[in-house]
């Protein structure tokens, strides 16, 4: 007797195999995230250009929209060279349902581009209806970001997809932003309506910002730094005081309209260098995690290799059934204190790396590797995999907390559009206002709507 | 064209194939939580004949104990079978990672147990070390448990397995409390430390039992109504109340020890009952619900060759794009508000089966894949899905929150015993002091002690 059965020995790898297979899904929703960030830059700035287009009835942005255009598409034909190669690998019916169901909307809407365009190159869509059709796949596409956040199985990489997404969550509120003032300016005239809704898009960037920051590593906050201390964050500003003077209806210029989109698009085009930023680092540590991954399952198996041509031990083994760190009978501990303070199996939180720079991960992943091969017992090995599952899992639900945020906003919005019959925005600026009133965090008031309405239909 | 591209189609079948692929391997789990019930159920049996068998230096149960290890061998191969069953169908590097190391964990366990056994019957162990032993082997098999509750991807499964995990906790607190009654039985004396011990094991109980009842139906809830209101739980409550009196240390006849066995026994015995309830209940509905997804994968299929054969519509099919229940422009829905108010895609939590009988579910399950035969066009069938992943990842989180606030509660344990050199049991009684004193939910201040740590080391 080896001290455990051949089922056992499979089961330690099987588990050391499926981190490693949830790690290279993960990898290949790393590289779809990338290219529907493309995707969306691309698209964000074909809603502009088609904005200004529509409004000038023609007059202004021809070549660039056919430009835009092909740009566009050579994206899109990316993605869908990405979203082809993931069920090439046949493994498709292991994703997550909700990820593929947000991939299937984004990609009807895609679909339908061409007839989009069409209408638009004929002038037969109004502005604002336009906008509307760009904006509704943009939001689809921005699913897939968070749907992939929300799968993630890795802290490090779940860390970044939050800030990835809320940052490009934040882009398109700069975009719509754009959107919304194009369409003030070619019509030559703003009104209160529109600025305050201008005002609420600027709000929401902040929010969405705040959260990439906290998920961002030093340099990308840095260049974020950069960027709102620079000239077209500046630009932006002097624009966005001067609409504010003209809500009470003031005629412009139409040219006026140009120069908006330019500024705009000046700082959201910036925002793209952080993007990449963001994307490179995901990527890189996607890579580098599949490897490790491949590794330590490599190790493993020698290692249980090794253990089964080293002679029987003299004494018997430690095994859960008498190690003082499993849990076990209530009361006990307190009864001998020696037993449970001997050898705490806590995981130690503070020694995993929080911030995540690939490096620092990849040299204690190397480590762990090297301490494996050395003389120890087959149920030290399992004790050590199962400890570094526990700590992974706690790292992973503290890098989710703002993904179950967002949700709880999302849930209790659309009990609130159901309960009162209230649209998408009503109800946001319900849940901001009562979090004001209350001096409460957004998520929290969501939490209690969700509860108070899970409650009464007992 | 036909309004959707060929990896639109692929990713709509994908993410039904997921759905099936999912719940199959649910099946499956399910499957071995009812064999890990049976197993746990005999070793609890097996537990207290030893204590009994050791604590009497051998002179009682001794045939009782071997009658017992038979037994529970006979639970332990049926197991392993279905353990054996799950890698078979190699799909296992596609299980949940912590699932599969739980499983490692108990199943090392498990090979040690002859050795354990051989200790027994040679006297070679202390009662108590006896019973930790036991205890931790059942504290991993019920991690597997709450490991398949976690991973579950089905509302009403989770809801099942919820209620059956902790029924099982409970009934693993009453095993315990048998044990040190056993204790103080045979030892002939109790003192003050044991019986706060045994109300302790009393209180947790209680609150297992109470999120048991929350997630049950109404014939689990009767049975348990029954089963608290019989005669096995009056007479395990004069007992308990006889060992009250004896704190002051009090000498009782040995004999008592069986007395308290057999009546302790009687009431857990009953409790199996329950078990059984819930667990036939459970592989039934898993049943239903993959006969369920095959049937809606198949109908998907039919509905998507029938799309194909259609003439071309002649006006455009709606799209995403042009769908008004689509999330798009911020604040649009403000400026023209016929434009939201139109058809808004919000799931009927209402009409979602909230407590989840399983022919309830079926039926509307059936009712949906016929309303989808009707002719409809794709984006149709499309946002149907859509919606349905929606409506049943939100009953998901609901049905998860037990499980979330049982993984606070151990997180904040661990981060206590590291903090301040707790063993677990002192960290737990802290937490309920504090959630005591302070008029709040265990599960809140486990929370706030999550939080307190996360911020601690910028």
């Amino acid at each position: 007797m080896k001290g455990y059965s051949d089922a056992t020995k499979r089961f330690l790898l099987a588990a050391k195999h499926a981190e490693k297979t949830a790690l290279q899904q993960l990898s290949s929703n790393c590289k779809l995230v990338n290219a529907v960030k493309d995707v969306i830059h691309q698209l964000q700035r074909e809603r502009g250009i088609s904005n200004v287009f529509l409004a000038s009835r023609g007059h202004r942005f021809e070549s660039q929209r056919a430009e835009q255009v092909e740009l566009s598409l050579k994206r899109e034909q990316a993605l869908r060279s990405q979203l082809k190669s993931m069920y090439l690998t046949g493994t498709e019916s292991f994703s997550n349902i909700r990820l593929l169901s947000s991939i299937t909307l984004a990609l009807q809407g895609m679909d339908h581009l061409p007839t989009l365009r069409e209408k638009v190159a004929k002038l037969n869509l109004p502005p604002l209806d336009s906008t509307q059709a760009y904006c509704r796949l943009i939001s689809g596409l921005l699913s897939v970001v968070f749907e992939a956040a929300d799968v993630a199985s890795d802290p490090v990489i779940t860390r970044l997809l939050v800030a990835l997404f809320n940052f490009m969550q934040a882009k398109e509120y700069a975009g719509q932003e754009r959107a919304w003032g194009a369409i003030g300016f070619a019509e030559t005239h703003f009104n209160r309506r529109l600025c305050d809704r201008l005002e609420q898009l600027q709000v929401a960037q902040q929010h969405s910002f705040g959260i990439f920051r906290e998920f961002a590593d030093a340099q990308e906050q840095q260049l974020w730094t950069e960027l709102e201390g620079g000239p077209a964050t500046r630009d932006v500003k002097q624009l966005r005081n001067m609409i504010q003077q003209l809500a009470d209806g003031s005629p412009i210029a139409e040219e006026l309209s140009e120069v908006w989109y330019e500024v705009a698009t000046r700082r959201i085009d910036e925002m793209q260098a952080i993007e990449e930023h963001l994307t490179e680092r995901l990527l890189e540590v996607a890579t580098q995690r599949v490897q490790q991954a491949d590794a330590d399952l490599k190790n493993h198996r020698r290692r249980l290799q090794a253990l089964e041509n080293q002679p029987e031990p003299g004494s018997s083994p430690l095994t859960m059934l008498f190690d003082p760190a499993m849990p076990g009978l209530q009361g006990s501990g307190a009864l001998d204190p020696n037993l449970a303070n001997g050898a705490p199996s806590v995981p130690d939180t503070n020694g995993f790396p929080q911030s995540g720079t690939p490096t620092a991960n990849t040299a204690s992943g190397l480590a762990d590797a090297e301490s494996l091969s050395s003389h120890r017992s087959f149920y030290d090995l399992l004790r050590d995999q199962s400890e570094h599952i526990k700590r992974m899992s706690n790292e992973l639900e503290e890098a989710k907390r703002a993904i179950s945020e967002h949700k709880a906003i999302d849930r209790a919005k659309l009990i609130m559009m159901q309960q009162w019959n209230l649209t998408e925005d009503a109800a946001y600026r319900r849940l901001q206002k009562h979090a004001m009133d209350q001096n409460a965090r957004i998520s929290d008031v969501a939490e209690s709507v969700i509860r108070a309405s899970s409650k009464k239909p007992a």
